[in-house]
């Protein structure tokens, strides 16, 4: 009964490349809002639609510019300062990557050793 | 530029149902590796296949386990006293809930408001 399938090497679900940098919740928020709007987004914009304090953004946008995920800039709009934040080039990379070590974790809660049990049952 | 779309609204990113409990690197791992043996794993396979300490996979099972996520028995194997974990199922429950909110975030990177950026570019 339970017996692990024989090819299931050490570390099959460890995931070491799954990046915690971009996994942490406001972060992902943060990196997915940008993702979505690769233009750029206000300071306030991305607030909003995070639903993060101006605390919360500011530190988190401060790691993720610190490992160059994205791009803080600042312009004035009706001599108005507005802080912008983009992703960057290796934002973007780092982000796929996230994605696909996230998609690997979906297709490994799929692939079930024993077809009786079905993972959606009753959902 | 940048401008959001005008149907986003406050919090549209925040993704408030992402799972904490699950979604932390170690849990993620250990209830993937529950999720795709149903039958219950060993203390020493599920060890084995998420790449933790003795002391890392104790004190996450038992945060599982006072969220009644995963069941923790007892047994013996020729005299030998062996611990079985298996996923209960209000942790299957959460744990399809919790992919839900993983899609969500999947899809959303994918829906760009500027054809021309191509996220998946050069990669």
């Amino acid at each position: 009964m339970g017996k692990i399938k024989s090819r299931e090497s050490q570390g099959r679900y460890a995931y070491p490349n799954l990046d915690l940098i971009i996994h942490e919740r406001a972060r992902l928020s943060m990196m997915t809002s940008l993702v979505a709007h690769p233009k750029g987004l206000r300071f306030s914009d991305l607030k909003r639609l995070c639903n993060l304090t101006d605390g919360n953004l500011s530190r988190h946008l401060q790691m993720l510019a610190s490992e160059n995920l994205i791009a803080i800039t600042k312009s004035y709009e009706d001599n108005r300062p507005q802080t912008w934040c983009r992703l960057t080039t290796e934002g973007k990379r780092r982000y796929v990557r996230y994605l696909s070590v996230i998609e690997q974790i979906v297709q490994d809660s799929a692939s079930r050793n024993n077809a009786g049990d079905v993972l959606l049952a009753g959902s």
